[in-house]
Parts: C-alpha cells; structure tokens; sequence
C-alpha cells in the first residue's frame, strides 16, 4: 500500500495551513474533508478579525482558501474518516470505502457540537454506528434510522435503502429534505437511544415519541477524536496538546477547535501551520 | 495617568493580529511600534503559506495588514519601549519620550537577532545604553560610539549630535548610510564592548581595532525581553509561554517569535488572536 508522509484530516482553516505548509515542505500528504472545506466558514456572516482579509465573508474567506489549494495542486480527498489505527510506525486510516497509511497524521476536524446522546457511546458498535457506508451491509432488509445533523447526510440515507427494507431519516438542522421517496422523513429531536438488552433497540425523540429499529445512525460533521483514535489522551472537549501541537500519541499532531480554545479562524490558520512542521520534525527523526 | 486596558508592543503580523481581535472586543489598546509594521515582513520575497493571501509577496502583506488596521481605525504610536515596569495591578511602560500604563500587556517584538556582545549585558548601565532618546543627555560634550543595526537608527546618531562633543556611528547593514555630516561614520563589524574598570570604555570591531568611548549605544531592532520586563521568565531565546501565550508575569503575554518556534507569519498572527483573548479573560477578573 502507498504510504503517505502526512494524511491530514478535516479542511476547515487549520487543516487548509496544514496542508500548505506541509506541501511546501515536501511532503506527500493526502487532505481528507469537504470541497467545501468547512461548514462552520461557509456560513460565516463576516469574519472581521482574519489579519489580511478586512471584513472577510464567510464564502470570500472559504474562496480565497479554496484558490491559495488550488494554486498549489492540493487536492481534496472527499471521505469521511472513520477510524485512524496508531500501528507504531505509521498509522492505519480506514474511511467508509479505503485504508490508507501515513507515517503522520493531523487531526484537524473541529469539534463535535453537544453532547453525545444519552446511551449512544454505551451502544456504539452495538446497533448504534456513525458511518453509514461503512455498515450498510449490516442491515440488510432490516429497520434503520439515521440522524443527521447536516444536508449532506441525505446521500447516507439514499445509499442506505440500497440495502435497507426501510430507512427514516431525523434531519436535526431547519432546511429542506432532499431524500429519495423511499426514505421517510421524520423532523423531530433525537433524544436518546432507547436500550434492548445488550442492543440498542431504537431511538427516542424530544418530541416523547419512541421509533423501534434494528440500528441506529448518528451522522454529526465530526466524530470525537477519542472515538476517532483509540488511546488518545483528552482534555475535556479537546485533545490534550503541547505547545508544539504533538499529542500523547507520538506521530499524532492536532490544530484548530479541536486542539482548544479559542475557536477563532486565524488561530486555527497558525496551529496548522505549526502542527504541519511539527510533524516534519517528526518524520524527520 | 490614562490607563489603557492593553499595551500591545509590537507591529508584526502577531502585534497586528493582537490589536485586531483586541479592539473587536472593545478594549482600549496602545499598539506600538512602526507604521512600516515590520522590516522582516517588508523585506520578504513571497510568503507561500499565509492561508487565504496565496503567495504574497512581502510588501503586498504589509499593505494588507495595514490596510486592516486602518479599516478599523487603529493607529500605530511610533515609539520605542524601552523598559517595561509590572506595579502588581498595572504595567507602567517607559518609551524614550513618555510614560504609559496598563491593565495588561502583550509583547510581540519579535526575537532579537543574534547574541549579545561580549561584555555588552555586563557593561548595560555602566556606558552601555539601547536607547539614544533615553539617555543622550548623560553624554554632553562626550565621545560616544553608536552601533545601530538598521538604517532608522541613524535618526538617533544624528539626535545624539545635539548633545555630544563626538559621534562615531558604526552600521552593521550594507545600505548607505544618511548621516548629518557631523557623525563620523565607521564601517566596521561590532565584535565587543572593551571594559575599563567599573564603566564600559569603547567598542573592539572585528577588524581588530579598538575604539574608546564614553558610552556605547547599541540599536537593535528588539530589545531582549528580558531587558524589557525585569523577572520575565525565559526558555532559551523565547520568552516561557502557556498554551495561552500568558506568562510567568500576570498579565504579561506574549505572541509570534518572541513565544517561540517556529518563525512564521500565520503561526504569529494566529497567535496573537489567542494572546488578545487571553488578555481579555485577564482584564475581566
């Protein structure tokens, strides 16, 4: 298997400084995230405190981003990473549809909005999973539900009645539902998962109603990082970080919201650039 | 005294991004230094990994930041701090003219360029002096050597001939120098401060002659911290800074070089972002 230098994953600022700054050190790297790079940027009013950009829109800082990319051929690797195996000397990278390797990698994929929900990390690998194209196959002819928390899950509940007899889908975000007919749409809260001995058995809604399924799918824009690597060390919400952004993982860098407060965008910019030559350092070594 | 929420020192890309995020949260700061912002900056060829300004140039980087300040109407004090004084609730900073205070202070003035002379830290007060403003009147009718590290420090030659008897400049750069005629101007490499008992007495160059003074000016374009803020704790050459860039001294912090490697633009501003924010959580206790 082709070993990369560095996989970096996540495209919000920190993870886009990365990227630059490791591609001008010559490493060959491969950027997983979203060619729309961040959400959060995307949706961004004005941004007044990007030095550079006065007064910067959202979109106009997400343009200038994508053009500072392409101006250097970096490309944008579009899978969901799913699980990253520290094997010693490298790390295994596992999306929904490849395995990768990287003797580094940078975690720059922000952090997960709100609390799990009540049983969900208890149920994990039990009936509950957070990678619909990962385990599809499972639920062959079964009931499955699949909370979303952002549009672009409607392709995971598509993809889902392929194999699925029956698949609902909880949009958890206001806009418009674009699901095929065979995916009912249900808009209510999801709450908790609801327990059925050593599986879970369905979910249960803010809104008191309780849905029995085979499995449950729960589709945030970015999974924990402690779920994301086994053994990594957390401080509350973040990972636990040096000043030079190496983790208790050695190999292992972090930049952006995920590294800590404040989540501000320049600072995102300046950790990934200092995780990035962290991380030459390390390989150097 | 007027008292200023924070002192921010330093116009480089950290300076500048401190006094961003500082007025944004509506502060009242002093932001010192140049309206050059910084001769590193301004003299670079293309910066390639400031994300979203793809391979600016140096000068076009200038002009973005000061262009940035200008939209929100921060204005640059041209002077030089010269001795910064912790008195337990404030900061009273000392610049060759004037006198200020402040609630906090972040330091951003980059690192100091190679090491001190031989006998220069041991000599400093005892006919070794970093600041010609400062301490020119000491040096009627005297003979005094002035080794200035840039071409701006020939504007305090020149001041310096309104009080001594002899001025013997020696620039340490390449470009012509610009003195009034009465500043005998020597082009040779400074290499050691020469003791005469209690007081410093002249200037050895690495041409292997030996000048005698009666005070020795030596202008660089920093001043080490440790000079500025007596009882800063240092790491090496940097200054010892938490992940929230505070440090050893309430209400001191710091960003970009002076906090440490690596010496880049983006990983400086993104830093001053978090310093400001620092600052800001310190003034709200």
């Amino acid at each position: 298997m082709e070993r990369y230098d560095i996989i970096i994953v996540g495209t919000g600022p920190a993870g886009v400084s990365a990227a630059i700054t490791a591609t001008i050190r010559k490493k060959k790297i491969l950027l997983m995230g979203s060619s729309h790079l961040s959400s959060k940027v995307e949706k961004a009013h004005e941004i007044l405190n990007y030095p550079g950009l006065p007064a910067v829109s959202g979109p106009d800082l997400q343009k200038a981003l994508l053009g500072h990319l392409e101006s250097m051929n970096i490309a944008i690797t579009e899978e969901k990473v799913t699980l990253i195996y520290p094997m010693g000397d490298f790390f295994a990278v596992q999306t929904g549809n490849n395995n990768y390797e990287a003797s580094a990698v940078i975690l720059a994929t922000g952090v997960v909005a709100g609390k799990p929900l009540p049983n969900e990390e208890e149920y994990l690998g039990r009936g509950v999973s957070y990678c619909a194209t990962c385990d599809a196959a499972l639920y062959k002819g079964k009931t499955v539900g699949i909370v979303g928390f952002s549009p672009k899950e409607e392709e995971e509940a598509d993809f889902m009645t392929e194999y699925a007899a029956k698949v609902v889908y909880f949009p958890q975000y206001k806009e418009e539902t674009h699901t095929r007919d065979n995916v009912e749409v249900i808009r209510e809260k999801a709450a908790a998962i609801v327990p059925q001995g050593f599986k879970a058995g369905g979910l249960e809604t803010a809104e008191g109603n309780t849905y029995s399924f085979d499995g449950v799918f729960i589709l945030r824009d970015s999974v924990s990082p402690k779920q994301l690597i086994p053994g990594l060390e957390m401080d509350g919400n973040h990972v636990k970080a040096e000043r030079d952004l190496s983790t208790n993982i050695p190999g292992c860098f972090v930049c952006g919201d995920i590294a800590g407060l404040p989540y501000q965008y320049i600072k995102s910019a300046g950790e990934g650039n200092v995780a990035a030559l962290s991380a030459v350092k390390y390989l150097s070594k």
